[in-house]
């Protein structure tokens, strides 16, 4: 019982707050989790965890449940880690992986920072939860929250893929659609906290979040024996992932589980239609200024302002990496080249990275023996919108029963 | 090097085939694969397993792959045991579980199987395969196959889930659409295997998917400690996994990893609409008379006539289990009824197998205390046309800005 969590620590000015309590932000920034490293690192060895169940709890000394009857678990975590031999070969690198986060439970990496923020509500006495969402984060704080028992309202914008929206209603959660983009959907459901007396588990507005996806960071540390890789792209919505591994790393640093002395290059990969990550980055900037008129294919992308923008470009900059902007032309045929290489359905938002690294290969600024991880976010599955756009113009329709001239079927398919 | 396979065997009459070139079926009838189990028994112990990575090759001195260089992995396997405490008190049950197939590569269980033909069909040299599918067989075998740089073709239903089309056309497959049932496609597919030379993967013409679908029951037992449940409820369309968990539990009894006296009683469940088994086992015969006018939600029980009939007969004989259908107009509600207590998102086939516990349960033929698992075969996500049909009949609609009396709205959607 009780957690290794000391206190939770505002960035930008060190204030610390109480962890024990409900905590959103502190003067309208994120808080994150500080913990007693080196009690953590007296209480369990990388050995004890390699012998756990394969799932992000493993990680437990490191994650801020204090009470294990609180954990909401679908069996999320330990993703796999999946070679890309042709596809690298294609790219000009040696050494490509794509950590699949399909392979989660609602088919997203959103459960793991969404099991987090519902096991620390059950935990805190939550009985009502609210997010706005670009798509599969409602959908995996929807499934928790059931398994929780606690009541989900989601506010998601009207275009957000419809699978997302039909994942949310299954699960007995309410759907708010909202005529705007993820901020409209924000503002609208902080319009309702009074009344509603929901707790808001917006993009770092909840401290946990982040917490559960810096178990993709520690995950990568294991299953690349304690040695980072020398590069890792990941799809930046809210960022929340980016600087969860960053910070997983740090903490594994003062373990003295990996070499502190050695950090992947960290870049954050945007589309085009909506990269206010990528213009804060090209002009310096530590805050980033909201992107006007975003759209974009890769749904998940489409955040035109993130609480944590300086969290993302900071960890950017100490890591030495880039935020970069995918071709907004390009994501569907990426999608079909990686699937049709390696069988993986990356989802529009991780062919983006796909994009970005193509060009930074190309360009030698990503080299040939680098170690290079990817992060594919989500199953392609769940963008049937995008997906009918990948269909073939002509397809073979037959009856039971019919002649078919198969030669000439393979003629004009196998060209 | 080399697999510990000794040969195949046709279970109706003992002939014996050689594993080392390409096999189908022996008169009409499925092959299945033998192994040295001694050799098995002193190459490894239940103890190394347990250090190995968490996908279904940790099993691999049980597998049929020769060499490893040519396996075909996308990560698949270890899916999650989840404990359903909720749902379990709503039917009567205290020690329930779904094991959720959800969580593997394409977002179902048909990974298993297909990895397993996939890897063997290019270690035995195929470059063309080809396979009939009522909707997730398809989707796993196109994106195995584009992982091997196999040419893939793939039968279907017109009716098959959206998803499911798509999903294949990413990977580049070749999809025909078939206006008839599975049965249809697969007649079709043989009427080109002379023209086209493919290899067919159909559900047990193919040797070796068995095998990796035994590897459900081989997780199975080390998830439970190597005690297997008191009983199974698993979705049979075609029946490979009940087929090859029921082979999996007699190779581990004789490797004496598990209680040889005592194994689950296994529950074949499909529905209404499509339930050739439970005719079969209701009539007392070892062979099903083909389901005429088949017709189910449950898009994966549309199989009116399978290969391995006398096999999935005889293992839920043996058990002491039973054939069972579901309500057809039972299936949407369950998938809500689950989604809503457990979030977990059952795809409509293992929402038939829930219908056909809570009967079975509120008649006492399973009991209180029984360790019962439950397969959810695939991701809910999957079947848009299911889903829509769970929408709520009134969406709340907002415009960025709008005043919204939320009182009023928690009145309604809160009742």
């Amino acid at each position: 019982m009780g957690s290794f969590v000391t206190h939770l620590e505002a960035p930008l000015d060190g204030t610390r707050l109480d962890h024990r309590a409900l905590q959103t932000v502190h003067a309208g920034r994120p808080l994150v989790a500080r913990y007693d490293l080196p009690a953590v690192r007296r209480a369990v060895s990388r050995e004890q965890i390699a012998r756990r169940a394969p799932n992000l709890w493993r990680y437990r000394e490191l994650l801020p449940v204090e009470d294990e009857r609180n954990v909401v678990s679908l069996g999320e975590g330990m993703s796999p880690l999946v070679r890309c031999e042709r596809l690298g070969e294609r790219l000009g690198l040696d050494d490509l992986w794509i950590k699949d986060e399909s392979q989660l439970p609602t088919g997203s990496f959103k459960a793991r920072g969404l099991c987090m923020a519902i096991s620390r509500a059950r935990e805190l006495g939550v009985t009502r939860v609210a997010i706005p969402t670009a798509g599969n984060a409602g959908g995996a704080m929807a499934a928790y929250a059931a398994r929780a028992g606690i009541e989900a309202w989601v506010f998601m914008p009207v275009d957000t893929p419809l699978v997302n929206r039909v994942e949310c209603d299954l699960v007995g959660a309410r759907v708010v659609l909202v005529e705007g983009l993820i901020g409209d959907c924000g503002a609208l459901l902080r319009s309702g906290t009074e009344a509603m007396q929901w707790f808001d588990c917006s993009t770092l507005r909840e401290p946990y979040r982040i917490e559960g996806k810096k178990t993709m960071g520690l995950e990568l540390a294991e299953q690349c024996d304690w040695r980072l890789p020398d590069a890792i792209f990941y799809p930046t919505g809210g960022g929340t992932g980016l600087i969860g591994m960053w910070k997983a790393f740090d903490e594994l640093a003062q373990l003295g589980w990996i070499d502190d002395e050695r950090r992947p290059r960290m870049f954050a990969c945007q589309a085009e239609g909506c990269a206010p990550i990528v213009r804060g980055f090209e002009r310096g900037e530590r805050f980033a200024e909201p992107f006007a008129n975003a759209h974009t294919l890769a749904s998940g992308l489409r955040v035109p302002s993130a609480l944590g923008d300086f969290m993302i470009l900071d960890a950017v900059r100490e890591s030495h990496g880039a935020a970069c902007a995918a071709g907004e032309a390009s994501l569907t045929g990426w999608m079909r080249t990686v699937a049709s290489l390696e069988g993986i359905a990356l989802c529009p938002e991780s062919a983006a990275c796909i994009d970005v690294l193509a060009k930074l290969a190309e360009r030698g600024e990503v080299r040939r023996h680098e170690r290079t991880v990817v992060f594919n976010t989500g199953a392609a599955q769940k963008y049937v919108e995008v997906l009918t756009g990948c269909e073939p113009a002509r397809r073979l329709v037959l009856r039971p029963g019919a002649a078919v001239d198969w030669k000439r079927v393979s003629g004009e398919w196998c060209a």
